[in-house]
């Protein structure tokens, strides 16, 4: 607590000392147990007290604690589930809420077990939009075993909040959003003792707990003042734990740990599949958003804990086949689409449940940053972005999704699937839901043709060559439509006596690379990637570093270049130069170099 | 307004004729003239009945409405600023209320002129976070020329919206935010008229005018049904359009445009420069974070209309210089980074401001959608991310922009500066002042090596060689502390008999492909790449895309291929495998191939 954040941990430290010595019940064998407590340290700078909470609860010595923020300790400066106490990364500030918000949501709904949610929400970061849209979600949705503790200190790390003690303004946001507010003292142990068991007894709405707080509580000379944020204590640190202590009454108090109330369902989660194999014929046209609706109602028939979400997009995105399936397996999330990742995140932490969150491709660029501390959570989550790129069409460049390969690509912990056709799309769906990390797959709004046989086998990171011959001058990479595109470039190719194989990715992350070098050789070093998104970041800078120890290989890449427009989907890819046309004149330069 | 959104226009008519005909002041002769007041149609779907506003405002030909959704015809789908109407592309929800707000602080604040802003938002589009971020940051700053109109129809794309008809929720949530608020029934003209001119008389706080609405109203069978957003009529058109001709009472009203109280002031952008030249000597230590302040601060020297903003990071990124230099300057967004972009962006708009925002790199995250718009906004706003990479050490990865060139480089408007000492931040600085688009600065938390006299030239697309000789046998390409572990390599690699060339970018977007192309071929076609970043969408792939073309280079890439964690900053340098040790065994590895 010394070494960083000591004065935001101040502020909080009765309000820790209760809900870890009173309110919360958990078992100190198994931190994450299923049938335990949740709390969520939403103001991850806090991580001190967290972890001093349970060293003080028996779960490592507290002497650890002097390992803090040490690289050879898993005590970072903010929590991560590489501890084993933490469900999810914290310290982009506002999006423990939406999480937690997830976490109740299977509480009340599919566990229908006891156990309780906590999130401490810093008073900074409830500036945050994220927070509010979770508020919205928990209330809507009457999650009445959700508590979310605000800790009203005051200040921010560089200036007062904007609202610093304003209670009242709190209170009467957090009741217009559908919560029972309770406004204490938050330094007082016994208010906060009543606050708490007042929330338990409160059905059909979550409780907002605000509590007035000090930054840097009983520090002399440094409570409530600014530019205290984030600092070390320094020299000042012997004096004040001295003084802390000074003030302890009871020196070695009995720490108890109440357990579960009751243990939470066993689930299986594991070997999801298709209740029934892709039934298409080869050369039927038809949207890979299509398909993946029928495959995931298909996943949730044979695994009760598949839950699709989506942001009122489902009649796009085609999310719509499992809820008409399976009402109570859906969850809207309306327009917000931080709390849709959030709450996904939520639910699917201590293994509880498969979730697909679906919306357009673009729209997943408002929630990088959850995307991004998923990684860092470890979260096992399925993302399912429809309306990828130009072909689109008519609804123009807001709706385009021309960077979510770049995003998803540069998450550590992801598998980018990008299907070109129904039967992989559905194999795609089956894989991502028993692959563990973010699992993202870009669907596509126009019909295209079904080009694999119904039994095809499909594996993450394998490739599939769909044209070849054994005297091939050009390897042709694409992806959804552009695979298409690729595929009516070859047919013109070979009528110019230009033989040309054509690869199939099927996951951009991880990409076949050894399918890639393989064939860019046997090709004579001739390679043209072709996709529907920006130059930078997707598939063709993918095949790029695949490549990038060859020698003797050259990549022509087509893609998006500019912000595109509004137009018929297949005039905007030969505008945009992407289209079979341009595949075929830019082979026709390649073969010149 | 028959082919696409015909509902959710006709729910908002009433609003858009009194706002048009009564209540606006504006020019037909200069729609986006400084002095005219503002309209932003946050409900970008709803494109339709913006344009036919103007049409019947008289600024083009009613008939040209034909042409919506046509390749060759601005009247796009979604809104976009190729319409020289439209200050900023609007389509991805929730985004237009804080373009508002920044429109609105620059007329209050710096304009001070009487020109009002009014945003239409929905009430779908109204659980969107950044909605409640921005009526906090309107209410906070007490932008009375600010007007937020929500079209409350009830109906979402595919169901009911949480709230429906719950007006009395609206009310006391934006209430509870700071606004003044008045309900109205918003198919009611003379209500509206009243209402609008009572938000003229409130002085001290934003008026929000709820406006309950019916979704596709006056369409027989269609009005207040689910099932029919974003829908065209079809055969119902023709029947639609004359029931609602039967209901027009004055079929040829003379419309009036009323024209702007009093003129903006002139304001010059141009030709911003440092107040004084760079002031460091060679190989003094400082962070480049540090150098970005105080150029923030020799800017706003030169030009009165440099205005900074910041989400609570001021004294980290160190834009709190140019605070407490001209504090009327600096706009405080508290940590709402999607408020941060939105605010920035709209005091960019109409060539009113030089914008910088800051925060740390990681949270440029949370306003992906923000910034992918703002490409399509043809915006230009200067955003400074800090913090970047495992260099910042023991915080851990939460705060670590790991990310952000894919994210930034994945924007087709996007300049993106990443200097590597003080001298080359500073002129960074200037130059994104006076560069178009969205210009990104990634500055370093740790000193680093001043390597560029005070009187270097810095030009947009253009590296600097910083090591050389005749007989190079390696390229080493490095940036901002990655930079600093090249030159420490290059001494090791000198000692050891290998001649390398080591090139700083300069910037990442340009990259200055020449310059690669050329130093690879130069340097035997063997190519370094050393980044603090994730593997995918960053330098390393700008490299790979700059070569792609070139037989016969090979490209190693050294950059943080997992999450990373918490420890002091060079040891996390050493342990990703980006310090100048693993820059050496590199190299020998790769001469080798």
């Amino acid at each position: 607590m010394i070494s960083r954040h000591p004065t935001s941990c101040a502020s909080m430290a009765e309000i820790m000392s209760v809900l870890f010595f009173h309110t919360m019940k958990y078992k100190i064998s198994a931190p994450r147990d299923p049938s335990a407590d949740r709390f969520i340290l939403s103001k991850g700078h806090a991580a001190p007290i967290l972890y001093a909470a349970w060293a003080e609860a028996g779960l490592f010595p507290v002497d650890d604690l002097k390992n803090l923020r040490k690289l050879d300790s898993d005590l970072e400066g903010h929590p991560t589930p590489r501890l084993n106490f933490v469900d999810v990364g914290t310290g982009s500030l506002g999006q423990g809420l939406a999480v937690a918000a997830g976490m109740a949501y299977v509480g009340k709904y599919f566990d229908q077990a006891p156990y309780r949610v906590y999130c401490l929400v810093g008073d900074g970061e409830a500036a945050e939009g994220s927070v509010w849209e979770a508020l919205q979600f928990a209330s809507h949705y009457k999650l009445d075993n959700l508590v979310v503790i605000i800790d009203v200190n005051r200040l921010g790390q560089s200036e007062p909040t904007a609202l610093q003690h304003q209670m009242d303004v709190y209170d009467a946001r957090v009741k217009s959003f559908g919560l029972h507010s309770i406004v204490v003292d938050g330094h007082d142990v016994s208010e906060l003792v009543k606050a708490f068991d007042e929330a338990a007894s409160v059905t059909g709405k979550p409780t907002a707990l605000l509590a007035k707080t000090y930054k840097g509580r009983g520090f002399p000379d440094i409570e409530d003042k600014d530019n205290w944020h984030g600092k070390a204590l320094g020299a000042e640190g012997e004096k004040i734990i001295k003084h802390l202590q000074s003030q302890i009454k009871n020196a070695s108090p009995s720490v108890r740990v109440s357990p579960p109330a009751a243990p939470a369902p066993a689930v299986h989660l594991a070997d999801v599949t298709l209740s029934s194999p892709p039934a298409y014929k080869l050369g039927e046209l038809l949207a890979t958003r299509l398909a993946y609706g029928t495959a995931l109602k298909k996943i949730a028939d044979t695994n009760l804990r598949v839950i699709a979400l989506d942001g009122d997009t489902k009649n796009s995105t085609f999310s719509d086949k499992l809820k008409a399936a399976y009402p109570d397996r859906y969850v809207e999330c309306f327009i917000a689409e931080q709390t849709l990742v959030g709450v996904a995140t939520g639910m699917a932490c201590r293994d509880r449940a498969v979730v697909f969150a679906s919306t357009f491709a673009a729209f997943f660029t408002r929630t990088f940053d959850q995307i991004r501390m998923g990684a860092i959570s470890q979260s096992n989550i399925n993302l399912v972005g429809s309306h990828c790129g130009v072909s689109i069409g008519e609804d123009g460049p807001s709706q385009m999704g021309l960077e979510d390969l770049a995003l998803f690509r540069a998450v550590p912990t992801a598998t980018v699937f990008y299907p070109s056709d129904a039967v992989s799309t559905e194999r795609s769906v089956e894989l991502a839901a028993n692959t563990r990390g973010i699992c993202y797959i870009r669907t596509s709004r126009p019909n295209t043709a079904v080009i694999y046989e119904n039994d095809a086998q499909f594996q993450v990171g394998q490739a599939k060559l769909v044209r070849s011959s054994a005297n091939d001058r050009v390897l042709l990479i694409g992806a959804g439509v552009t695979l298409h595109e690729a595929l009516a470039a070859y047919d013109t190719l070979q009528q110019k006596g230009v033989n040309a194989r054509v690869l199939d990715p099927f996951t951009v992350k991880p990409l076949d690379e050894a399918a890639v070098i393989q064939h860019a050789r046997v090709a004579g070093g001739h390679v043209l990637v072709v996709e529907d998104h920006y130059q930078a970041g997707g598939l063709g800078e993918a095949v790029l570093s695949a490549l990038a120890l060859e020698r003797d290989v050259v990549v022509q890449h087509l893609c998006v270049r500019e912000v595109p427009r509004s137009g018929p989907p297949n005039a905007l890819l030969d505008r945009y130069g992407i289209s079979a046309n341009h595949i075929v004149s830019a082979v026709d330069r390649l073969l010149r170099l």
